[in-house]
């Protein structure tokens, strides 16, 4: 019997970009996974022939609203909402389901921080899904609640926790994350048209406002008990999807560019989707467009005394939805690339 | 035992994307087939960690010269190059091996044209890599020697034939392309820097110089006894991928909407990669990015007493790579769908 | 006594374009032009901070509510609103107001063209603001009333007035325009974010559709009593500023390159914002933005039997607001070249 | 009599970009300055038309050789030539010539740090054209030998001196710089292709290899005698032009916004390129695109404890071209402002 599943937030980008993955994913050409209902709150009635041009395949179905009575009937159901709506869903549709939330509701574990940054009451957190973070994979084997981290999360922790777990760094941390237009959402804003954005940069939720900031520290955390700090900015660039992030920080003592190399080598060896580049090349993020990769390069500023780790993802891919199915995979016990690319699309 | 592929020009942007499809192959993944030589000109011994960062699975590769010693023992051959090469190649590779060429070759079957429009010797022709037109695809079934079709006369073939064909028309057609920066190649330019193009829209080749010219013509000829012909005006625009194709000419006397429409959906009902969009909708090269898609619309325009036929494809894939693949599926008696991609990587 | 100028609809980008060319020009420099009050609807009381960083100057205006009475007591006042409010103001402010507008209610003289693409009621025809069309430049000196053209007719009506006027074509012409996505205006929209529109080309109003087409046939048909014909189709592209226009039609019996190139260099020899291109060049949209000009280039197919010219514009400036300023400049009796740059800002 | 100017290496985007300000300038409308020889190495011969073909005005001039012979006889010369050329043609031009060089060659005053970064022969240093930092507008006013800034540290020192004057940081700054590709100059290059640009971010000489580190540690040093350190990293967007820059470092103790704001007012109240914004906004290069402004935000942010400067500046115009005028404005006794445009080509 197939795995029937369901998009909660089929209209926005994340939840289009699940649906291009699991069109295909070998599961769905074998027949062992179905695409079920496709759900959106004023989207709803609208066929995907218009919301998704892209997916020809999906083009008769037509978007159906945002409830836990259509949602319910599903093995699993991604959810790619607005902030505030996941758990009601997931007390809703019951502990059987398997639910992997793009949105941002189960990702911290500290209520204060959730308060301070969301502004509304903390719902809980649920396993986090990098796989990639030591101790990360097999709590999301076989998990039935799963919390798809933040795009800029994604390509900082995968920069850095091996910095910090090896103690290569004082943890005071600068991070610059420059970030395509998509991950701005797809609903109508004067801010976000063409016109604004081609030929533009702009920095926004500077100074730490940005709400992925302590998902970053709490990532971090994990791997040191000393005091970090992490100044943030995200920088709005003219390109579709991709973040590059470059991450700086003072390195420890005796820390040279060998030490450094070798402890990102041995981070990832057996990583399928975390490409540390050869020496002398540089990430960029055409080379992980559409694909779930991370790449990473790792160096030593020798006279500034600092780090510099530079990351590219696909924000969409890597950075929610290819990271969704990656979980998905972990969850359903297949095999966790299954469906995931590791080429990307360029040029 | 698997077939050995080879890809001579893989450090050009079309080798790089078959190699990009070929990767994500049902048949590579089952082992079936298998990717072999890449060679090129001025690239050989370049790791293709630094030509294809997108493809980490071949980094380790490093690119052949380009000879036919090199390119012996390989069961498929796919030719990148520049023309003017591919029929000493074919030659020495021998009759049993599949060649599917890129170039252009062996696509114009008039001597005339070919010397007028390249201005050397025409190397002959060979089947003609576009199977939704009538005929076609019987022929590249196990052909071992195929041409693939240039960019601009795929989009401009597969938006018109229907209405030459049906006789819509009256074949005086004006066409205008505009096409993503991928399709000046990847060599060292300064007309084709980023500076150059982003932000900037250009004509060129205007006026019937450009190459592609006499193999649209040739197309459509396969479509009518009348005398026809083509105006063709490709446009340069800022985005790496895709070709947006529009094409009017006068209606032929009693044509209306509805007899145009059901020549289209007649014409393309069975077919996977052409895609016939719903009225009201008008393709976008956004939503084939990627993809072997063609994305058609086809309407009246009253007033003017003219059709309007608008279509998108990648240029990079169904208008080069893809089809490439498509072709040697039919070739190889695979699946004609198969590694092809159906849903575009968008936004 | 200095002129006082007012700009209706400054919150847009027509709006704020003209503000930018008002605030570079000479007369303003010299104290004999000042700006007035900015006007808008929903902005009112929004700082010009934040509508137009680019314009410190202004940035500690407010903007405030578009009344005849705010607009009252001003020389000039510049309309740049959505169509039908115009007449109303106009009538309001009194005819020794230079009233200089830049939507598209007094641009048709014919009411039934005008109301079947707009749906409204005609609201009349002011002197129409191409001073490059024989008898306009006339029209304009000194009027109180002027519709400024919109920005496809104008990069049409410039590449193809000569042709028609020295009859070498017949009429029954196709136009492909394609154009930045600042012609879209600056409103909340999904189908004008930068993520839908950057790596994407699309056409839009196709068939006839466009508002624009009706203006271009008007334009045209003052230089032939022939029937005129005219397929008109815009396509967006991923750039902020420009049209680049293609205008095909069959040549006229004894028309050859010759002939028509002398058309062209005859037809602009005088005209300051118009630039003829040496044969073998191409006109690009870069090399005019923020400029007033329009590059040109005239060809024979002579395969084809088509004329091809080609035409680029900056749709803000000499498709917009540049116009407006060169008619503002007649209709002051200024030197009409004033404040308007001939250079491009490019790359 | 007018001043006569010469424009060595002017088939560049720098050069070009010199001539566009000056076919501008009031000096240039008045016949108060001619513009005179346009030279260039392997583009000599070659007509204006086809290099600027955005510069009509000078369509019929022809590139000449960079020779001393050539640029004699002019009044100021300016040089934007690969490095290495300068002080030879400075010494046979002679002491009276006004020179402005936009190359690196006389940028820094350490000869040390000239050949480790450079590799050649300290040439010596010459005035440095930043004039908004404090005691340079007074050792550029009658200059006859100016070095023009690297457009990075431009935008880096504008946003740091008058911290690091302060004493608002502790002088261990990151940095992180995203540029335009026309940074990357106009010569042919597979690296700097529109299909591999646009759509894409990358990092480049990371890791304190940019030749313009060092010229930012000379630039504030001047404000400092504490050891001062900084990690730079260049970042390349798919835009044409513009650099956003963004620079942190730990805040001093008891240093709080409002000291910040304070500082950052009184430094620039009476820049007329220097554009601090209102509390809330964000600097974006759009704004300041084809103009000679710098648009700066500064912030705490209290829980890191950084303070987070972002600047933006075209790297065309303030980062080299609108300097360079805005020196000769100086040099010759001129309004500073004269010809440089405070409002920026937006959108």
């Amino acid at each position: 019997m197939s795995t029937r599943i369901a998009v909660a937030g089929a209209s926005g980008y994340a939840g289009c970009e699940i649906l291009r993955i699991l069109l295909g994913h070998p599961a769905y050409a074998a027949g062992d996974i179905e695409i079920g209902s496709l759900t959106a709150g004023s989207s709803a009635g609208t066929p995907m022939a218009e919301i998704a041009p892209h997916l020809p395949e999906l083009a008769d179905r037509v978007i159906e609203e945002t409830t836990p009575k259509v949602l319910a009937g599903h093995d699993v159901v991604f959810l790619a909402l607005p902030h505030g709506h996941s758990a009601a869903i997931a007390e809703a549709l019951g502990e059987s389901v398997i639910i992997i939330d793009c949105g941002a509701d189960f990702r911290l574990r500290d209520g204060n921080a959730w308060e301070k940054f969301y502004g509304s009451e903390h719902a809980g957190s649920w396993p986090y899904g990098i796989p990639e973070m030591p101790g990360h994979r097999e709590q999301l084997a076989g998990a039935t609640r799963i919390a798809v981290p933040g795009c800029f999360p994604t390509g900082a922790t995968l920069a850095l926790w091996p910095a910090v777990q090896a103690g290569l760094i004082d943890p005071v941390i600068s991070i610059v994350s420059v970030t395509g237009v998509s991950g701005g959402g797809k609903k109508a804003s004067v801010g976000l048209l063409g016109a604004e954005t081609m030929g533009s940069l702009k920095a926004y939720n500077t100074a730490g406002r940005h709400r992925h900031t302590p998902e970053i520290i709490q990532n971090l955390s994990e791997f040191t008990s000393a005091p970090l700090s992490v100044s943030f900015t995200p920088v709005l660039a003219p390109l579709p999807r991709g973040i590059l992030t470059t991450a700086t920080a003072p390195l420890a003592a005796g820390v040279d560019a060998g030490k450094v190399r070798g402890v990102y080598r041995a981070a990832y060896a057996n990583e399928p989707f975390v490409h540390l580049l050869a020496e002398g090349l540089q990430p960029q993020t055409q080379s992980v467009a559409g694909s779930n990769m991370c790449h990473l390069q790792a160096e030593v500023d020798q006279a500034a005394g600092r780090l510099v780790v530079v990351s590219a993802i696909d924000n969409l891919t890597k950075g929610t939805a290819g990271a969704a199915v990656q979980c998905m995979n972990l969850a359903l016990g297949l095999e966790e690339q299954s469906g995931l690319s590791r080429a990307g699309v360029a040029p």
